[in-house]
């Protein structure tokens, strides 16, 4: 299955810039996307970067400038989309008419592994969409194989991709995964990857100084 | 399988005290525990309500008023704990000697379903310790058939359960499930239950006014 890999060159893990400069969160953004580079062909998939900029990674590598949602879109139309001149879908379409299902999965699931990604995969080959929600109603991965499916990221976009399934007739399951559930996006974040992570985000963190404490009750990530 | 889910009748859910009352969040973890009682016994396990002090629900109840670690050890104790006069374990012990697993899983798992805890259950009947972590390195619920497990619900308490384990040799597993690994403990929380609960917790949210708000970029349970 292919897996693309969204990336931001840009300014990446701007809510970090409290706990870290902004070099570090070059390289510690780039150490969970190696992480789940690693995971992704770990389970099988086949990664592909689609990278705001050129980024210098083993597999493919898609740049497309254009803000998450069209990148996305983009994608997904040129993989599972049918081609309005082409109704039978010849190509990416099965012996069934049905399409090979396509993954996209965060560059900041720092505690993705292979056998939560093996979970994904094996839902969204069962259903035309299966997806792994975050918190506050994000989309953290999913698997696509539904020609009109698209995606839509702002606010709750878990909500709004369940909805775009279910108007289109799009069979719809979730997964459950706290690690797939897990995205890095601000400090309290840290902790969860001191805590369960167990590739180069992991040891990037405890290498620029920052070890669990639960001095304060909550458990937190704080840097010596 | 027994399942346990302790319950705290006094000051509950005091870092709600923000967003409820003292009467509201009495009603509120009290549609919890329902839900959870509910998604335990589909699962087709026997729950057991742990209580600080009397509260009247379907299920049997024990009231235990000390600090949670010691009153779950003491469950603990009479139920896979060998008996120091008794090295056969009479009673409990199975045909192969290993004792009948039993589960703790906590009253504030508003998102939990009866797949869920099934994961888990299953993953408990496998391993001598099975356990799905919460945010922060929490100890959301497990299922435990060794008889020298404990626990200690301080800190970090899920790595210190890791280290328990493997102190006495017990096979540990973790449950990887956002839905068993969201507690519903702060008003960040609260967005969760609106976007994924569906049982009474989400209902009564509702009815106290609660709804999704994506207007400040993360979204977030606001109280019209």
């Amino acid at each position: 299955m292919e897996v693309i890999v969204p990336f931001s060159t840009d300014r990446p893990k701007s809510r970090l810039s409290g706990v870290l400069s902004p070099d570090e969160r070059g390289e510690f953004a780039r150490a969970m996307l190696d992480d789940v580079l690693d995971a992704v062909a770990a389970a099988g998939g086949e990664p592909r970067v689609l990278a705001t900029d050129a980024v210098n990674v083993d597999p493919p590598v898609t740049v497309d400038d254009r803000p998450l949602t069209d990148a996305v879109n983009a994608a997904l139309d040129a993989r599972i989309g049918v081609d309005p001149e082409d109704d039978a879908g010849e190509g990416d379409a099965g012996t069934d008419g049905s399409q090979e299902p396509v993954a996209v999965v965060m560059a900041d699931l720092a505690l993705a592994t292979p056998a939560a990604l093996d979970r994904l995969f094996a839902a969204g080959r069962d259903a035309d969409v299966a997806m792994a929600p975050g918190r506050g109603g994000g989309t953290n991965a999913f698997v696509a194989s539904h020609p009109e499916f698209r995606v839509d990221y702002h606010g709750a976009s878990y909500l709004d991709h369940r909805e775009i399934a279910a108007e289109i007739g799009a069979e719809f399951v979730a997964v459950d995964s706290r690690r797939l559930g897990t995205d890095v996006d601000e400090p309290a974040d840290l902790a969860e990857v001191l805590i369960h992570g167990e590739g180069r985000a992991a040891t990037w963190l405890r290498e620029a100084g920052f070890a669990l404490d639960a001095s304060e009750g909550r458990v937190a990530a704080v840097r010596k």
